[in-house]
């Protein structure tokens, strides 16, 4: 049997890999990035959602299995540049440094997950130019090394204020859907910082609370064991006071209906997810479409997410939307279960 | 083989069902009631999301696929009424009209679902007690007649409401979990309804607007396309005036602090989910254990969904939380693939 192709190794692609391999399938799992993980590996997350143990603990034995698994071949640092049908598979020309060689493949899982959204392109909220407003994920990697410092000074922050849906639900961004998981990431890392730091004051700035399914407990806990502060408004524009000492939230309070300028010593912008930089490429490899968001669209005809239409192509994770980790992670398996019925004809 | 026994034909058991009379592995898919497709089917579900088309169309080739395969064994009207481990796998009896029969099964998939909430537990609304208080899988079924018109007389209602999270996010109620599906279905129904009867006016009160991942065009849809108007707030109460003629929500709009009483001539609930009658049992059958909000707890430890961590046990869909139902049919597909491997051995 021609090996069945997995691009991406985030969360997605290693369960579809792993499971392919499992299920006795020789499998060629692409990865563009030079290790394996995904974005939970790229920023160093620290607690992985829904029952928030270290993302190591989690991502640690799926990625071993994935790496020592004799079905498994693994090419990362590696892209496909080009893809054709071939009998009932694919044809595809397989790039990395050692060169281009041509592989026959059985069928495909696309993985290609998402890209943070930039946090620059809301020039407002002066990221990249203050240094003490920090993408969530660049506060995951600091809370990862237990260092929530802020940048400009290595002073430990009094006050730090999450500005969740940045790039998200924002229609002058061009950018309408929800992220889906910055609530829960935001409140989870306020949960995190003050355990070990009761003395940081959190506040949270949020349009609606998504804490959908069995996560409402934890935004309870983070309000009454952990004092975690909600206020309901979007904010405008972030500002330096103090000579720089200080950033300043402006926007309104839309429960008080009243503005609001806050001073904060850290702002963090709770950046939402962005279809990944491989998957208009795999969109235009092999021919699924996008919708108008940019993620590739399943066809929905069982209304499962899995299935693309076209013979041999299957979909898992981010790649068709904002998922969650777990979520992420069984539709790789899904994915699996499809590729292998079609690969063994 | 022995087959794999699948409890419950709702989205999830049903996908689980079919994938794996696919994957070639006799299969024992047993339904405590005399209709395969669960509560879609049960409560005549109009539109499903996420591409809104008839339920008919999406859940019926399923059925019709379950019905007819020759590796599917089909047991309706019918129960498991005691499990034990036999060799790898276990030894069950199974109840229905006919009698007991004893059965060996090589796995086990639990699909059992989830229940409407009863409204009538939430007494200040009146359901059970207003004819023109509804629930919101009643309207589903008078939006698939077409006969969307006011219980106590027969006629068009003029302005309706829906209020949200009923028997969600309430902890008096014990229930403090978000059902995850009610803002978009209520979305979805006052869509429909301002499509076909545009006179009828549609108010939707609720605590935050949960519409995660792509469903935010819907939400952006029914206020601008469809004149769906959103009120942030919790109803308290609801009572009748004018002799009956009409119904008064009373609560607090929480965006213009105010109270407000508000004269409806329907109003609908959105009931939230609670573990399937079947979850109970399932749980003291095969030992898997309930967390405290009565669903079924996955391991989690490959951060699966799926794996309850017993042997040859596997979950899938709303036994294990609130599910969209494609989120379900995915893990039917999931739990389809683990049951194989372990069956097969």
């Amino acid at each position: 049997m021609n090996p069945v192709l997995v691009l991406g190794a985030g969360p997605a692609g290693l369960s579809a890999a792993s499971e392919l391999a499992g299920l006795g399938a020789p499998t060629l799992l692409v990865e563009k990035e030079t290790y394996l993980g995904g974005n939970p590996k790229r920023w160093h997350y620290s607690l992985l959602a829904p029952d928030l143990r270290p993302a190591e603990e989690i991502l640690g034995p799926l990625i071993e299995r994935v790496e020592h698994h004799p079905q498994i071949e693994l090419h990362v640092g590696s892209q496909v540049s080009s893809a054709e049908i071939a009998g009932n598979g694919y044809r595809i020309s397989l790039r990395s440094k050692e060169g281009v060689q041509t592989r026959e493949v059985a069928a495909v899982v696309l993985a290609t997950g998402f890209d943070h959204f930039d946090s620059r392109r809301k020039f407002e909220y002066g990221y990249g130019h203050f240094p003490d407003v920090v993408d969530f994920k660049e506060l995951e990697g600091m809370i990862h090394d237990d260092r929530v410092l802020r940048p400009s000074d290595g002073k430990a922050p009094g006050r730090i204020a999450w500005v969740l849906c940045v790039g998200s639900r924002d229609i002058q961004i061009g950018n309408p859907w929800c992220c889906r998981m910055g609530c829960v990431v935001s409140i989870k890392q306020a949960v995190e910082i003050r355990q070990k730091h009761p003395e940081i004051q959190a506040y949270i700035y949020y349009m609606d609370i998504r804490t959908y399914g069995l996560w409402e407990d934890l935004y309870w806990k983070s309000m009454q064991d952990y004092g975690v502060k909600f206020i309901r408004g979007r904010i405008g524009a972030i500002s330096m006071a103090e000579g720089g000492r200080r950033l300043i939230a402006t926007g309104e309070d839309t429960i008080l209906s009243r503005p609001t300028e806050v001073p904060f010593d850290m702002i963090v912008l709770a950046s939402g997810m962005e279809p990944g930089t491989g998957t208009k490429e795999a969109s235009d490899l092999f021919h699924v479409p996008v919708g108008p968001e940019g993620f590739l669209t399943p066809k929905l005809s069982d209304m499962n997410t899995i299935d693309s239409g076209l013979p041999g192509i299957f979909l898992a994770g981010a790649a068709t939307g904002p998922k969650a980790i777990p979520d992420a992670i069984t539709e790789g398996m899904g994915a699996a279960l499809r590729a292998f019925q079609y690969a063994r004809g």
